[in-house]
């Protein structure tokens, strides 16, 4: 596919429009047409937006939904990482609360011989963002040209950048109309979405952290597989050894939900302590990095490698080095108290005596949000400071008057609004749920 | 409801968008926000196409389509015509071939005691437009002001003029959008459309003639039945009598298609002569209108009202009454050699020998179009002079090298592409289908 063609034929939008407006199967020509028409502008706003809305409503087929890939991906620059003799592998979450994985599985990874090359993004709404994590160390810049990119990969293996406007600029476009027309939520677009960005890194393989629960986009288990399974299929499909992990997030991943306290407890991880949910999920998608990568034989050997380079300090140096070569000080990644800390904090206690049994997750990631960590509306800059540390978990015993969590803030407004959320995202009484293994399924082609 | 309310809820454009989305019932409320909002520009294009799309794909309720209907009538100017002690009764034709029933119905309305504020459009794709043919004769003025319009009623009781700036802005922004988004065909959408500017005429009645077959926008009876009873509940929600009729249109109606030559037959039933099926029809559309406006007791009363005005010439005398004021050269209306003529004229023949089993109706529609009768783009202005008499309709026999209908034209190229279209578009052969009546069903509330 040719990202500027010389001679095409015309494009009739409204054409595209009426064959997925009744339900047909456009071919790979006509979503290539498409997508060429709405990142020029040849097709109009309204109308790409009304393509959308069709394609949410009467879904798009297999080959649809990968033609659309490729047609994003094609829409800019394709990273050519063959320079490299390691697999290239990167790992994607689809969006969680605490979720500090990107920070650990990536150095890990690069510490056990992969290659990997992670364009990640920022939170929104309730959900936390990989590039704010990293920008609470200071100095560490997240805006890298591609070229800058490659000589950090060169360096230590693995680097952490955002989205830079030459990789397929289709969907920023696609993604800037679907934010406000309300077609994020189509399964086919958030597949193509996601995977023409991971395709433009130049990898190898890819492993897919799909959430589901309380506090995901996907909140049922069905709705994840069905996600995970076309994002598997569709990375197959580009030759990309790809595989996805159906997870819980039913709860926040760990104890600390915030940027700045997200990177305390991540180089926790890396220095073989923190909490054991947030150790044993990056254990998993390192390892299955590794497998993706072809770099261990058994699923067995692939644990241990992680085991070794947490065990080694490897992983832990790795961070150390990208941070430094992304311009962050990274002293303070031995030093937490080089973090910004935030002025205040205060307790959200426990009405009452008994469990938790469940918490809303959404609820405790949009406090944060309040608190001033996340981005409210997406132009908001962020408090690195700010968040909360979890006293209390599902399972957990709490009495009466007992500290929840306790949430760290720098303006007294906010507090007030998001403890009263705290408090009552906690469910408290005494039928605990049998607690569930966080990866609930891995979903592979071969 | 206020078009102008001084305070409001502030809209949150993809709020209506998820609920529409999700098949969800907007409130009258929202409704009125959607509306104010697209048409203001405070929901974006983009925006308002999506939810068409959602509202084409999902549907509306019969409460929401009501609730659109009235916040597009109150989008703009509402027509007081409370001085006219008569009823004030429109017809409108959802558009087919042949249709000049408009030309007809009006002034026999008004010549039989009802006041017809008629509102009507152009021609588009292979329909012609009331407006076209008027336009047909020389000096016709059909953009009056609606002070003007208002005057012409008050001197002979009907007046037929095109869309001002001032009825229903909402849905001239609506429609506009809709036409290059492929959110054109909904029947929700298409209600709310025609009834807002009916309604906006101030009229107390209203007589729909929606069309089915071959030659109209709703192919099958089912889907022209669904528009007609969404239109008449609409109708009555919004307190006027209101009936549909659903009438075929499997081919032309009458035997003329094109501007001058569709007035020339127009006049000839108002002289109480012309085709039967055109006589017929406009036989019951205005003995409907008497009914709607409460002016008869009986259909009997009403139909013998109608022959009464076509018998004593009355009718006629409104529609030369009604050209006169409107700046038309009346003296055409008893001179058809007055009316624009074509230069050329060629045959088109029977390839065989046979009955006329069906006709592709819309394919004569095109071709009158191609000829220069039709606006084939918005913007192409008509030849007025150009046109199709047919010779031969459903059930007559013809001989092979008999001509189907005489094509009138002013450029050879165009001609030839209508020719092969119009041999097309008969279909020749021995099974000729039972004649049904043309008027298949009639819905109304009471």
């Amino acid at each position: 596919m040719n990202p500027e063609p010389d001679t095409h034929e015309p494009i009739r939008a409204i054409d595209l429009i009426r064959k997925k407006r009744d339900g047909g199967e456009l071919t790979r020509g006509e979503i290539e047409a498409f997508v060429r028409g709405a990142t020029s502008g040849e097709i109009h706003d309204y109308q790409v937006s009304a393509w959308l809305m069709a394609a949410l409503l009467r879904g798009l087929s297999r080959a649809e939904t990968a033609a659309l890939t490729d047609a994003m991906v094609h829409s800019g620059r394709v990273l050519d990482l063959s320079e490299f003799a390691a697999a290239k592998v990167d790992k994607h979450s689809t969006g969680g609360v605490g979720d500090k994985t990107s920070l650990i599985v990536a150095p890990a990874a690069a510490a056990g011989g992969l290659v990997v090359p992670m364009i990640s993004g920022r939170g929104l709404g309730h959900t936390g963002g990989t590039l704010d994590k990293l920008e609470a160390i200071p100095g560490f810049q997240t805006q890298l040209s591609l070229d800058r990119f490659r000589e950090v990969l060169r360096g230590c293996g693995c680097a952490i950048i955002g989205a830079t406007s030459e990789i397929a600029p289709a969907d920023k476009k696609l993604y800037a109309l679907r934010d406000v027309t309300c077609t994020v939520d189509s399964p086919f677009l958030i597949c193509a979405s996601i995977m023409s960005k991971k395709a433009a890194e130049g990898i190898d393989g890819l492993v897919l952290d799909v959430k589901t629960g309380s506090g995901a986009f996907m909140k049922t288990e069905e709705d994840a597989v069905f996600l995970a399974d076309l994002m598997v299929e569709t990375g197959e499909r580009m030759g990309k050894k790809t595989v996805a992990l159906i997870t819980g997030m039913d709860q926040p991943l760990g104890r600390r939900v915030g940027n700045a306290l997200e990177v305390e407890e991540a180089v926790e991880v890396l220095r073989g302590e923190g909490p054991d949910d947030l150790r044993e999920l990056c254990k998993e998608l390192t390892a299955w990095m590794f497998q993706a990568g072809g770099l261990t034989r058994s699923w067995e050997e692939a644990k241990q490698r992680y085991e070794g380079v947490i065990r080694s300090g490897a992983a832990l140096d790795k961070f150390r080095e990208m941070v430094a070569r992304q311009g962050g000080a990274a002293a303070a990644v031995d030093r937490p108290e080089l973090l910004p800390h935030a002025r205040c904090a205060a307790e959200v206690t426990s009405l009452r005596s008994g469990s938790v049994c469940a918490m809303q997750c959404e609820a405790v990631g949009t406090a944060c949000a309040i608190l001033g960590g996340g981005h409210e509306q997406r132009e908001d800059a962020v408090d690195p400071a700010t968040g909360i540390l979890l006293h209390k978990k599902v399972g957990d015993r709490v009495a009466a008057g007992e500290s929840l969590c306790t949430m760290f803030y720098n303006e007294e407004t906010r507090a007030a609004r998001a403890s009263k959320l705290l408090q009552e995202s906690y469910t408290i009484g005494e039928d605990v749920p049998a607690a569930r293994k966080l990866v609930r399924r891995v979903i592979s082609k071969s």
